[in-house]
């Protein structure tokens, strides 16, 4: 297998990009290949002992800022390790590409000038992998789109649903919409529609839930609006930094606390591993006609490590492959008059 | 000042309910009015000392459960504590309401058959007021309204800084839309107009925010839709108990961690305090004509007691003209031809 790794997506690019491939092919054996200023890589590569490792370097000599418009580094940087990174894999010269950088800049050059959108697919979604209690749940959309359709959402319950069975190796995985109630009659015009598209597919489809189910592990793929599932997403990890910054205040408050925390700071520990994003590393940009794995700006190498498992496992599990075939039996759409085809 | 407190509105009523208004009318020495089926109140205030405290009793025999559909309650039980309570609001007998029970049917009772509108109110909306650090935000919609429209919104904005101004004493209060970024080109069309209209008013309006801004207290008050109001705060509620789950499994997990917990005890109150709803204990209905407080059906004797503090400063702070006389003065709709009026 031959990934393809952004070697300056991080914010402290190129270090925890590159090292976290050396990590990954010294782990699993395949093939790395680090796209982005081949001077840059070098350099960097010099300080790890690389040898005999599977690594090759593809120059790209335009970098994209985390803060560059997605339709600015579209355009204006063809030469970005994105562009150059995504080429390679539509040419079949490597079989996934993974980036921490400009998440939209990503998606936009993935469904617009490299890998294009899998045929059928409506709108490409944005997903996140959060572990629940340990079990890995994937949400999607939480951002690639706003104002959904009903048929947008269905088609990310059926990407989903592949990414889950086949990446995650969860047999016949639980969808739910997000809701503001479980009763049917609830949710807003968007989530009725596609409650009513989603019971006629053939998927384990299970209905509306609230968050708090979410955290119950009532679902695996979890469908939502890209605005909410955003949203929902900033709510998650804000009240967990809240969370561990009042606990931390308060610790720190008196001695006895103070004791108290140097005791308990191996379960603080482990609790640390059971919130950290880095442990997942990075989620798929579903719809797309490509593996493509996108993680956080602020990865560390073990993120961008984890981030080259999960485009391996969907690699291994023939996630494109599956979503082709689940889109093309599974036809949603609208005719000319708007009416849903049947 | 006289308030009426609905006395079977908690999952456990009336004990709850009765005891949080002798602590209040203990404290603060206003009236209290239980209204609620009279011999289940007289049984339950015989357990307590309540002499020459200043508390009456009016009889409703109707008891809304939290199953009940908001309309079923609005037609159905007539003679509920709702109806009555509010009534006594609305013929001037008492001055404000507080409940724990059923929030829908609260809603529809006030909005439909008591209390009624306050003019030129478009929607009520529904809020609650987190302690951020300590100091009180406030978010409104959380589920009265969805698909709501820009001006609605704008009201949300008017009505809940009047709120934070005049009840819970914040000075030219900062008022904030959630949107999913914080630059101007961001947000749903909804949020864009809503946020066009606001940038028109004379209010102390800052802008988009994302929900991790809502930690880092840059604003006092939080305008949302109300689906996307429901989805934040139940995920904040729900990751908030995760966390707590999550470290309390693992201080369990060794004798060391457990020694730790131990010591760390009062810490962890003051986390528990700091996160506690009950600190503050409930909320206004915001835009019915009459001072409305709404608080958790889970609430304990404090929480219904800090509920009616809330009540006491809403009406101490004249809420109800000030928020008449701003939605006269800052007057936002639609023409026949769904052109908004400037």
């Amino acid at each position: 297998m031959r990934i393809v790794i952004d070697a300056v997506g991080t914010d402290n690019r190129p270090a925890p990009d590159i090292e976290g491939a050396i990590l990954a092919t010294k782990e699993w054996k395949n093939t790395v290949i680090l796209v982005g200023p081949e001077a840059l890589i070098k350099k960097e590569l010099a300080k790890h002992n690389t040898q005999n490792l599977p690594i090759e370097i593809v120059n790209a000599d335009d970098v994209i800022e985390m803060t560059d418009k997605p339709a600015d580094a579209l355009r204006d940087k063809p030469n970005s390790s994105m562009h150059i990174g995504l080429n390679l894999v539509k040419d079949g010269s490597a079989d996934a590409f993974v980036t921490m950088g400009n998440t939209g800049a990503a998606h936009a050059i993935a469904m617009l000038s490299t890998l294009k959108r899998i045929q059928g697919v409506k709108r490409p979604a944005l997903s996140i992998i959060y572990p629940i209690y340990g079990k890995p749940v994937i949400i999607l959309d939480i951002g690639a789109n706003t104002d959904s359709k009903p048929e947008w959402l269905a088609q990310f319950a059926i990407m989903g649903s592949a990414y889950a069975q086949n990446a995650l190796g969860i047999h016949k995985p639980r969808i739910a919409l997000i809701s503001n109630g479980e009763e049917e009659v609830k949710g807003t015009p968007l989530l009725q529609e596609a409650n009513a598209i989603l019971h006629e597919l053939p998927l384990n489809y299970i209905g509306y839930i609230e968050p708090p189910d979410m955290h119950n592990n009532v679902a695996d793929v979890v469908v939502t609006d890209g605005f909410i599932g955003n949203i929902m997403l900033k709510t998650f990890e804000a009240t967990t930094r809240y969370m561990v910054n009042i606990i931390r205040d308060q610790l720190k408050s008196s001695w006895r606390s103070k004791i108290g925390a140097a005791l308990s700071r191996p379960a603080f520990g482990r609790v640390r591993k059971l919130i950290d994003p880095a442990e997942i590393g990075g989620a798929p940009l579903l719809g797309v006609n490509g593996v493509v794995i996108i993680g956080h700006g602020n990865s560390d190498a073990k993120a961008v490590k984890n981030a080259i498992y999960q485009a391996q496992q969907a690699v291994l599990g023939n996630v494109i492959q599956t979503i082709k075939a689940d889109i093309a039996n599974m036809p949603i759409g609208s005719n000319a008059d708007g009416t849903p085809e049947k």
